[in-house]
């Protein structure tokens, strides 16, 4: 399992739209569709951002990629991060929406919001 | 904007990979690394999943396909929802983890620990 | 354990101050002192918020008073209603604010923003 | 308002039952009772955790006692860990469950899950 996040930078670059037809097909096959309404869909979301939240609850500050952490902690949360994920593209899914084009146009969005600041100011940051 | 979602069909494949490589420039480019660590990037995900949730908050059930909803509901939707995946993209990329192969690899696990059941059990939804 | 759910009207009556001391004397003695920062206790409340979630995700709309709902179950949720609460007593502690006082201010608040509508309009809820 | 914090050591002790009481009324006086489903409540809950999540987002971490916070910025946390109390509340009435004799039972279950360790071991603390 290790291994393949090594050689994760060959990794195929996995689309939203994959994800989407993968989870519909999942819950089709088992007969779950009746349990995936958008509210449903979202407490479970929320009970995956709890999980997620449990794993940093009692670390105090974390650094930036994890320093220290072992290979079994960072499984972990790959799991958990997966799993927000995975019901937030399904809850798109089940509401009608494109997940990737909406995110697209956010950053569209944010880029306007919070525009670049110009040379002097950002000087800082060079 | 309402067309781009009928004709979302048609659509670019939007990867993690681009969603993560764009955040990162976003993030670079207006010196804000310094405050994207891993919890800050939680605790801003947890505040998008607030938002997600004040839009179902009064609604009581409601169906897939958002019936009823007007296109500035939907858009609102959408916006939140990408606000959510942007920030776990986000927080996936700082702590080093490639979070399209993560979700895969759940999807595979899900799949062995929620076995297809034989066509007698799941005739009743075919 | 039922038994005293029951009984519950004749209940001492719990107040905030009493929950928080109790937290803090659990928190001392035990020198948990050190993890108790108010972003570790908020995340530890996300977490439980999570686990409430839980509870309800896979339950379309639930009726209040709970028909239906085993013993089990109802003790479950208080529970996870509990862990909510007295991580929420014990963050608004740390940060030296009375969460008390603070509730009924915004109660007031809340009575101000939302004024009683007069009886010509209220008719229909009579 | 700020006084009113000043002072509060001497403040009266606000019990869960008050609290209970009043949003009750509060509700049943502006025809609100009709939202107030689990759920409903439950997902106003996560909006306000969201609300008290952007306090602490781009902080990094935060000393107990908020140690230079402005006044303003603590009656903000004050508000917002007030409206996740009040949900809270809310939703375990609406719900038929004794919300501080689930704390006080819970407080009991975990100080037997979690024994305090003897004079040895705890001596560093003392």
């Amino acid at each position: 399992m290790e291994n393949s996040y090594g050689s994760s930078r060959k990794s195929k670059d996995v689309s939203l739209k994959e994800l989407s037809d993968r989870l519909a097909e999942f819950a089709q096959v088992r007969g779950w569709d009746q349990y995936h309404s958008p509210r449903n869909l979202l407490l479970a979301l929320v009970g995956e951002v709890g999980e997620l939240s449990e794993i940093f609850q009692w670390k105090g500050e974390v650094a930036r990629g994890l320093p220290n952490w072992s290979s079994d902690d960072k499984e972990h949360l790959e799991e958990e991060l997966s799993d927000v994920l995975l019901y937030l593209v399904r809850l798109a899914d089940v509401c009608g929406l494109d997940l990737g084009q909406a995110a697209l146009t956010k950053i569209v969005k944010n880029a306007r919001k919070y525009p670049i600041l110009n040379q002097t100011q950002t000087s800082t940051f060079n």
